[in-house]
């Protein structure tokens, strides 16, 4: 107030006692009682509005502009708030027993952690049950492969068991190697040796080598594609059964000790795992429907990606007997793995043992069974309607000591950290479900029901899906497989976090890792790479669209070749493995830990949704560019064909400029309106949903992302544009060019639409 | 105040001017500067707290309690400002020349409409083509159909057109009487009379009659069942051609004149009408996807629900010619139409004709052809990402005078009266689309490119679908088909519409529709259908899963057995017919425009959106007693193959529960809260969408409406749970029961996990 006002005011002031008297007061000159009407006036608009600015500014909207500062706060709380020691903790207890998908231990395991959450401060915890096909070897006729003389003597036979670790000696229910889902039987025949079993693999073998392995049982070695992808393959080529084995090569690190004394695969050890070709379907019985009491089922017969033939896991000392005196021919070098024998082709063994036979022995039995997943619950305080969610099994083929338990192990420390903010009166803005997912094992069973059951209410209201599986694989540094929208948000959270490196305790997680693996010469920043599939992420981001991400601690991909990690799905994979070898300090799996969490967390909790569609338009803009270079390998079949990508190319740039256009509204938004922010947050939710085509991919109705699938011929490889991709796959190898072609041509236009349906998301509504 | 209150206050007045003064002031007792310190705080607070609480509440949030009450004021207006002589106009207007999808009449139309639609006040209007396949007569080469002598002279055919209307002589391009995509041919054989070619009058004449119509020309009547269905029908039996007639039976009111004198149909009308099985698939080459430029067309052969045969359409006046020398048995009653002939079955004709033959001439070519839909919008002021949708088509067989005309002039009245209210001010809540389509009548063809080009937006955006076809296919009362949830709204619109009726002035329309049909005797108040298929809403509906209704005046149905109207498709559909026979007054029309309207209208500007689960709840129940009671009748079988409905009246239980707890919690919702409102409205919208099976109903990939959809043997009826219904179809006919069985169980699982689903999607989030 400024002086002269100030004197006004007590001018007016003398005559105040008049201002309210009983009027009219008869006794008053009529100017001076028009000076003090006028001067109560100002005074009561003076306080009136500054009554009313405050109030108006007081009164809280349901948005809140400085809410993502208090976030970063307790963002920060809770990131500091996961330990090593309690992720070994975990690790320790989880990792006791075997726990194998439908066992009773599993079970047990399941309510444990039911309660610890619920004990962390969970608004609910539930165990979710379906009863799905598992498939168990059979007690009293253990599964093993012979070879046999020619009056069918067994002269040698496959080990029934993995050496037991120290420690375990006498621990029970260890499931001996077997490939779940095998089918029965005891075929007899000559052995061929088809490399890594793949799609060019066994075209090589029959085109190039002239070799038919119809009647005879394929020996592959494991790695480079997805194990279910060899069975297929052999099967298509009329293989009787399949044996497969790891080799050195691509089960053990050069310099390395196997294990106990190193992390390597010992010559005993086998890998484990299901042979099923799902493609997404979850249940074999109840593809597309959640197997509950009343859903029905169909009959093993009729169920999906059950193999036909029999298939048997082994480790390399028994391959090296299967191997040792096969004929044949001698293979080229890239068939060569690293075991001293020859890796003759066959057909069967060479002379002096041509009349032994191989004959493999399955009597694993496909099982209807009960499984569980623990689904905890934090409601969101602004918008319970939407979902994060935090997701990673819990079935192990035995100790689980990385695969799934170092993940199963971090979504623990998140819950109980979270649950640390929950006492404090936090709440984050959308609702957060955590998931111990069962039977990923056996086909990614228990997310994959989950998702179909709830397949409606996360269509509508599921904002991100972040895959915990297990959270370290290497020494070497950070891996991230996301879709192209949470780039951005990768970067900001590992800007965050510390480097677990020792001698880097200056730097972020992000310089760690960047300088460790550099995305490309055009691009600097840490490498990002596409989701595949092979864990519980596939129904969510393939599936249903919703966009998700993992991350681990990985090998040097540059130097280390042997595939996932040496002693995977083996007995082998202990606590001590973890704690010897992989991670001592257990900072790793806490800076996995942190990134995991701290996506969920901004995910959650950040007002404006941290999902970046520029990203996205940048790496369909690289993808458009790398397929079209993959069918410009046949110039003159484009022009034979009118084959063209120019639509391809149009819909990518008009979903650029979208992008562009929609971050840019965004700066300019009324972040105060709680409805326009539900808006554009609602766009950013459905982008990734919009490139779901509901008639699925060819053949695959259950792989409906049109950017993002695996490919036909190996599970574990996202393909980019995987339509065009498998199109493209056999173009030279088809019979009829003119039809491979047209479904070229008709992929490349399934492409353009979904990624202008995709840009025509982002543009303002109405 | 209290006069105590004021006259404390008088009391400290007295010394305000110390209050004011500049302290200290040394001349006062510090007591008196302390009652004068009090009192002035007690001023200051006073107007302090009311400008607090004027400005708490004057602050606007982004929700108004109040609207709802406005809303209703505006909704008066819109309602009042629709008036009959206007639609009267748009009607004559749109229906002077003949405006045939894909011709350059109906691109001129589509212009006018986009003009005046502008000019009325739209936001925007665009056009919107796309190519898809259309069918045309050939020019040069007529259809028809003759009898023919052992030499193959022609002996009879029949009309090439339809006696044109008087006053529409001068009138070129309209088109003859055809079956659009009719293979073309030229069969010669026996002609079988198979009553309205329904599956089970051919499995009556196959079994019980043992007639087989392979090769055979089969003729049958209109009426009844789509005739797609009928064609369909002819082809699985083997026919080499089928003949449609229009039998007076069917399409004659007893009493009525032919047109011009009456509204019944000539002897020399027929009905034009397309002839495929689509199945909701929309263009026959481009099945999924938008018919744009960049789009993989299939080739011809391959195209979706071409028929393989000629078909063609007849007036009674040639059917008599035909059918008049038929020889074979004399068939069952109602078999017997009412032409003055014996309905002889045939095969061929009798004795002393039976050299004769019937050949069919048929040259109609298929051909890709640009299409265009009208699409205006106008932007919702909250929520403008929520679209409310009135769409109907503008292509006509020639005039249109009812199909579709008289829906489209209701349009053009919503979009004017809405324009009026836009100039006033006001705008809706949500955005509200206008849609003319194009190529309804070559299979719903201009609607559900849109809804594959828009499938992505509309599944996550869209409110309702409101169908605006023929708004008048008779004069007894108002007709109504919709989802349920729909049926409370309907209702209350009714209500506030006057009766259309002569000495009806003072009622409401609900009132007089309700005297007219009421539903059931379970249910007092006016019926209410299900949508079936054959008219713009379906992709909406039965494919996106987009709340739907339509709305038309309607026949007696309990007296007027004549299918649809009699001239239906034929060139006597003109102007004149609607305002010499079916509407005069054009009040009729006026009530359907203000139901239609006044949809829409609450749909797009009511906070809370009027629809109504507890209906779909109780309809549910209906449903599920029907198709179960269906299965009853074959209580054996259900023991034999363990077939029950259990799961699926506990699943409606379910739902019903929910729906039930649902509204109950709307009725304390904190109508100030905008994300509130819009999380229970998300919910209430996307609840038909919870309906939907992404995997399509067995071998209709297109039809994904789990609770309605046509049945495979009738595109016009709208069934419940069609999955069972066509299970349950032919069980007593099947060569394999416990195939039939297994698959009635598969519909009944599917179908009670569906409404579990949606059930769980009215349950509160999180």
């Amino acid at each position: 107030m400024s002086q002269n006002y100030l004197y006004k005011l007590r001018e007016t002031q003398t005559n105040e006692r008049r201002c309210v008297g009983v009027l009219p007061s008869g006794t008053m000159k009529t100017e001076s009682r028009l000076v003090q009407w006028i001067c109560w006036l100002i005074v009561i608009t003076l306080f009136f509005l500054t009554g009313f600015i405050i109030g108006w500014f007081a009164r809280p909207t349901s948005t809140d502009t400085s809410h993502d500062a208090g976030s970063r706060r307790h963002l920060r709380e809770f990131l500091d708030e996961m330990r090593p020691e309690n992720i070994r903790d975990h690790l320790r207890k989880f990792t006791r027993l075997p726990h194998l998908a439908g066992t009773e231990q599993n079970l047990q395991l399941a309510e444990q952690i039911k309660g610890e959450w619920l004990a962390y401060g969970l608004d609910s915890v539930e165990m979710v049950p379906y009863d799905v096909l598992l498939s168990y070897p059979n007690i009293s006729q253990p599964n093993y492969i012979s070879i046999v003389d020619e009056l069918g003597n067994e002269i040698f036979n496959t080990s029934l068991s993995e050496p037991v670790p120290e420690g375990y000696e006498n621990v029970s229910d260890i499931v001996p190697p077997y490939s779940a889902f095998s089918a029965q039987g005891q075929p007899v025949g000559d052995l061929v040796y088809v490399n890594y079993g793949r799609t060019e693999d066994f075209f090589q073998l029959e085109r190039e080598m002239g070799i038919n392995v119809t009647g005879k049982i394929v020996i592959v070695r494991y790695g480079n594609i997805f194990r279910g992808n060899k069975v297929k393959n052999a099967m298509l080529h009329g293989a009787s059964g399949i044996i497969m084995f790891s080799d050195p090569a691509d089960y053990c690190a050069p310099g390395v000790q196997p294990y106990p004394d190193g992390w390597n695969l010992p010559g005993g050890g086998a890998q484990r795992g299901n042979v099923l070709n799902l493609n997404g379907a979850g249940d074999p019985l109840t593809p597309g429907y959640p197997a509950k009491e009343y859903t029905y089922r169909y009959n093993l017969e009729e169920g999906v990606g059950l193999p036909k033939i029999p298939v048997h896991p082994i480790g390399y000392h028994d391959a090296i007997q299967l191997l040792k005196n096969m004929g044949g021919d001698i293979p080229p070098n890239n068939w060569k793995g690293a075991l001293n024998v020859s890796y003759r082709i066959g057909p069967g063994f060479t002379d002096g043992f041509s009349t032994q036979k191989v004959r493999m022995n399955i009597h694993t039995n496909n099982q209807v069974t009960r499984i569980y997943n623990v689904i905890g619950r934090l409601r969101g305080a602004v918008e319970p309607d939407r979902y994060v969610i935090l997701g990673g099994h819990r079935d192990a083929w035995v100790f689980g000591g990385i695969d799934p338990v170092t993940g199963a192990a971090v979504v623990h420390e998140s819950v109980r950290s979270v649950g640390k903010l929950l006492r404090k009166g936090w709440r984050p803005r959308r609702s957060i479900v955590f998931a111990s997912w069962d039977a990923e094992e056996f086909g990614l069973l228990g997310s994959t029901e989950w998702a179909e059951e709830n397949a409606k209410v996360l269509q509508e209201r599921a904002v991100a899906y972040i895959n915990a599986d297990s959270a370290i694989e290497g020494m070497y540094t950070l891996r991230i497989d996301c879709t192209p929208s949470l780039h951005t948000l990768v970067y900001d959270i590992t800007k965050q976090v510390s480097s677990p490196e020792e001698g880097e305790e200056g730097l972020s997680l992000y310089e760690s890792w960047h300088k460790r693996d550099n995305w490309t010469d055009d691009r600097d920043a840490p490498r990002i790479s596409k989701l595949g599939s092979g864990s519980d992420f596939e129904a969510y981001f393939i599936r249903l669209g919703i966009a998700a991400g993992r991350a681990r601690y990985t090998k040097n991909r540059k130097t280390e070749r042997y595939s996932s990690y040496p002693v995977y799905h083996s007995v082998y994979e202990t606590f001590e493995l973890v704690e010897r070898f992989y991670d001592p300090s257990f900072r790793k799996l806490r800076a996995v830990a942190q990134v995991r969490g701290g996506l969920i967390f901004l995910l959650a909790d950040s007002q404006l949704l941290p999902l970046d569609a520029s990203q996205y338009a940048g790496s369909l803009t690289k993808y458009a560019h790398t397929i079209a270079q993959l069918g410009r390998k046949h110039p003159d079949a484009l022009v034979k064909y009118g084959v063209s990508f120019d639509s391809l190319f149009s819909a990518v740039e008009n979903f650029t400029v979208a992008a562009r256009d929609f971050h840019e509204r965004l700066t300019t938004l009324d972040r105060t309106d709680p409805i326009q922010i539900r808006m554009v947050n609602d766009q950013l939710m459905y982008l990734e949903r919009a490139f779901v085509d509901p008639l699925g991919l060819p053949g695959r109705p259950f792989y409906r992302h049109v950017i993002f699938a695996p490919s036909s011929h190996n599970k574990y490889a996202g393909e980019s544009f995987p339509g065009i991709y498998d199109a493209l796959f056999d173009i030279e190898r088809t019979a009829n060019p003119k039809q491979a072609w047209d479904e070229v041509r008709r992929q490349i236009s399934i492409a353009a639409f979904t990624v202008q349906a995709a840009a025509m998301t982002l543009t303002p509504p109405a």
